[in-house]
């Protein structure tokens, strides 16, 4: 089976950029290419490290992720190389690449020189193209990342977020909001079990009756629904609907789920 | 030649759940990866299956479609594999696969029983990377499909549109609206010879004039044409306009199509 | 290594007709398929055409290009095949494959017949599935464009746009606006040297202060830069904000870059 490399950036699906850091690869390794997504929004590196850190579990070990969600291009922000789980991140040194390592477990980080590998001129404001995507195929081609890099503990990390009881609630943030206003938290699934019961939810100011269920489909269309998303964390979501818009929630808006009291018998 | 999966989806490109279906099948079988789109309009099981069917005949036997546009994701809805003239079709039992396998010829139905191939575990929410993904695996690496489900009568069918004739009209709707505007009708391009005749077109309530043409560059700049289109079927188009907007037409808008009685000489 | 094929269209990622041409490449070649984009502005030959040519140079000799922007399909315009530095272009006689070879080097036109190659049926509206992905299949497979297509010197051509001395300024045009609203200018990056220096740029009407940086990082934020793009060319940006909002510009805006007197010492 060939190699995966995944390919994630801001730079745009319209933009001539992805097919350059792919050409640059597929000119010297043989793998397959994952797009994860190029429509990142600019600069977000937090999004940017949420769809990472989604994907990876899902690669098997030897994969490589090129990530380029890079506003400090050019600047004296460090190359890295990243590895967890016996797979490898490649990207600048701003947290982007660290909760999908972290995630996988065991990560090391990996501070590259920035003056490019094996001779290729490396332009000021195309690192993706000219010192990621090459250090990339080394990667694929099994050079170690220690050849590439020097072992650092210095480095920008990055937490997406966590949740924390608070008495018979559950809060947490809005971690991503996917294509169809559903809304990821930071809460895991296994908090609460989808067993159909009521709950609050309360996601920035607004509050709304919503049941802990299965999938989308176990409520009537309109409802609000508590879920366990398919990345091991609870999703909100309007049967039907745009929970996002509902809620009027982004990335970051706080998230309060509250068990409602059982009636007694 | 590796085998072709194709992937279609409405998950959005921005999503990162294209990658995680590419990341399964990456990891247990060699194949090309053809995206079809994965911006199909939310829900839309008849754009979904409409491009579908546009893009199976154009691929070779052997081909394995990963279609996943499924609102009841998690509900009793039953996952399906679908064989068409030597292809399989993979995706919910809602409509989705069966134009594409009616198209190619000798459609046969099986039915997955939804627990997971090999002991995966399988997520109520997002059963294209844990139940979908799998299955297509194990076809490209050559398992009957009857090895993963049970030949079925019962499913849920889906026809795009019809045509007919209607004295001198012919009559039948639009099936899908394209990036350009033009209009893809559910009329087959063998009903009227694309000879430069005079038509008048009625799309929902607007009428127009226009001319039967070979292309689109063959009518003057802004007037209407009828022409043969790459699918086999009509297309009505606004020579370097958009005929959508002109016609306020949208998937589903009636059209009708009536040659203009010849002038004596 | 397998052979490259890159893919450009205007057909919108959301069509059917991008994976329609993949799966005629699939069915008769292996190669690696690297998406441009396939949403190039409708009918817009000139921003395909440097998209194609930002591409080319990053691509090994043996590549093929197949670039689709086509508002002449199914008249007289004629199918080309492009050489240049041992790469391969197919596409329609309209420009769109000029620049990209005359950067490689040594470009030669090949005119194809338009009856389609080994007998496959010819559409009038989609040249791209049925006369460029196989006439790009055989290209694949070895077959010299001569065998293809007959050599031709009269093509449609193509310039990018150029730039010019004037005084102590060198002008030019927006050749490119890309996803974050950088100004891809026809000006080299040789042409001034990214030290720091303060220069007047006029891009379209508006005039602003600006300095010579080597990357957009350098410069406050808010603030206009001019780079070293990664293509070689001058780039304006406004760090973290918008160029082609700032200066209202857009493709073939004209820019103007002024060095400042050095003061006395």
């Amino acid at each position: 089976m060939p190699a995966i490399v995944t390919l994630l950036s801001d730079f745009g699906s319209r933009s001539p950029y992805p097919a350059q850091m792919k050409a640059v690869l597929a000119a010297s390794c043989d793998a397959v290419f994952i797009d994860i997504t190029h429509d990142v929004p600019r600069h977000d590196v937090r999004t940017g490290a949420y769809l990472l850190a989604a994907v990876a579990p899902t690669t098997p070990a030897g994969t490589v992720h090129l990530a380029v969600v890079d506003p400090g291009v050019g600047t004296a922000r460090h190359p890295l190389i990243v590895t967890g789980g016996g797979q490898f991140f490649v990207g600048p040194d701003n947290g982007l690449l660290l909760p999908a390592a972290k995630r996988l477990g065991g990560p090391r980080v990996f501070q590259m020189n920035g003056q490019g590998i094996g001779g290729e001129k490396v332009s000021t404001t195309f690192h993706g193209r000219d010192l990621f995507a090459p250090a990339a195929a080394r990667l694929v081609a099994g050079t170690p990342p220690q050849r590439l890099g020097r072992p650092t503990t210095e480095f920008v990390d990055l937490d997406l977020g966590a949740s924390r009881k608070n008495g018979a609630a559950v809060v947490g943030d809005v971690i991503y909001v996917d294509t169809f206003g559903n809304l990821i938290t930071t809460i895991p699934s296994s908090t609460l079990a989808p067993d159909g019961r009521a709950v609050q939810v309360m996601i920035g100011r607004k509050r709304s009756a919503a049941t802990l269920e299965r999938t989308y489909g176990d409520a009537a269309p309109g409802r609000v629904v508590v879920v366990p998303g398919s990345d091991g964390l609870l999703e909100v979501a309007v049967r039907e609907g745009n929970a996002a818009e509902h809620f009027a929630a982004s990335q970051g808006t706080s998230v309060r789920i509250e068990a409602l009291a059982r009636k007694q018998r």
